[in-house]
């Protein structure tokens, strides 16, 4: 595993380098999304944001879809990390209906990027039950029910509140006059309230 | 509108010919789904089930995709007819709390066909929240809901219990060991009993 150490030292290897301009390329592209929408985030646009050429973001994105694919990835490692270790209420040390609501609010937060990522990369639904990171988010709700002393049929509850949030539904929601994001979060907390006390 | 209309005599007409054998299919169709499974659904077996030669069955549905979408249309709306003019507790008559449970278990019954359409048919998961039978649904339960009294966002709250028995979440909860309809029913009463109390 000694491939992931390297020594510190005045200038930075080849491979620190990469990582840290692809962090640079995928925060430009995070903000993008935060500012104008996913729609706007073109290969052009990450590259004048991130403050390098164009090429740069092809050679390491291949394409538009790669790097949405990419920035959903990114997001989704901050996201884990946010709920794993990062500070309450989303992170440990708040209560379990606290966390809950807090990791609704943070998921519905990346609902413009996932939703985009899903059509952009045409990923298949059959597979989202099986990815990673979902399993992650299954394990995590499923642990703050247990904490809050949800009775009943915890895992078949878990994949009803990760249904909620799933991207495809939300945003199918927030096409509906009258519903924001605000809304969906208040519905989510909602819920929780519901399946908790 | 008089195309709809044909006078009855001794001989059915052409017309009403053609529906009762495209009914006939579509029974035989439904019948092996239930018995055998969706994947046991062949044009040959279709076929043989309905006492007719296959050349029927493929001029009636072209091919096996065809078959199954035009199965589920014909389920959805068997369903619909129950639910709004059936017998209780799917029916009218029924407290609302009973024919929101009601309706669960018989979306429920449905996955197996729905669930292997959307996969014969490629069927996009963008358009599902706007199919009119989708749209039907989310009317009716959220008639039920206001009618058995619940407070809350009642519309978002009908796309939550609709997304819990959307087949492709289902589906991958029967691949879970120990997970059954059952279960997924028994769960499905128990959430609507925390929204509605």
């Amino acid at each position: 595993m000694s491939q992931g150490l390297h020594i510190a030292g005045d200038e930075p290897s080849e491979r620190a380098d990469a990582a840290r301009n692809r962090r640079l390329l995928l925060d430009a592209a995070g903000a993008l999304v935060a500012e104008q929408g996913a729609d706007a985030v073109t290969m052009d646009k990450v590259a004048a944001k991130a403050g390098v050429g164009k090429g740069t973001v092809f050679r390491r994105f291949t394409n538009r879809a790669g790097l949405m694919r990419a920035l959903l990835d990114h997001t989704e490692t901050q996201l884990q990390q946010d709920f794993m270790f990062g500070p309450p209420p989303l992170g440990p040390g708040a209560a379990p209906l606290d966390r809950l609501i807090a990791f609704g609010c943070a998921r519905l937060a990346l609902v413009g990027v996932e939703g985009e990522v899903l059509r952009a990369a045409d990923a298949s639904p059959e597979t989202r039950y099986t990815h990673p990171a979902h399993r992650l988010c299954h394990a995590h709700i499923t642990m703050l029910m247990r904490a809050a002393g949800v009775t009943g049929d915890i895992p078949l509850l878990a994949d009803v509140l990760l249904a909620s949030l799933d991207a495809s539904l939300v945003m199918a929601q927030l096409t509906t006059p009258g519903v924001d994001l605000a809304r969906v979060a208040a519905a989510w907390e909602d819920l929780v309230r519901r399946i908790v006390r």
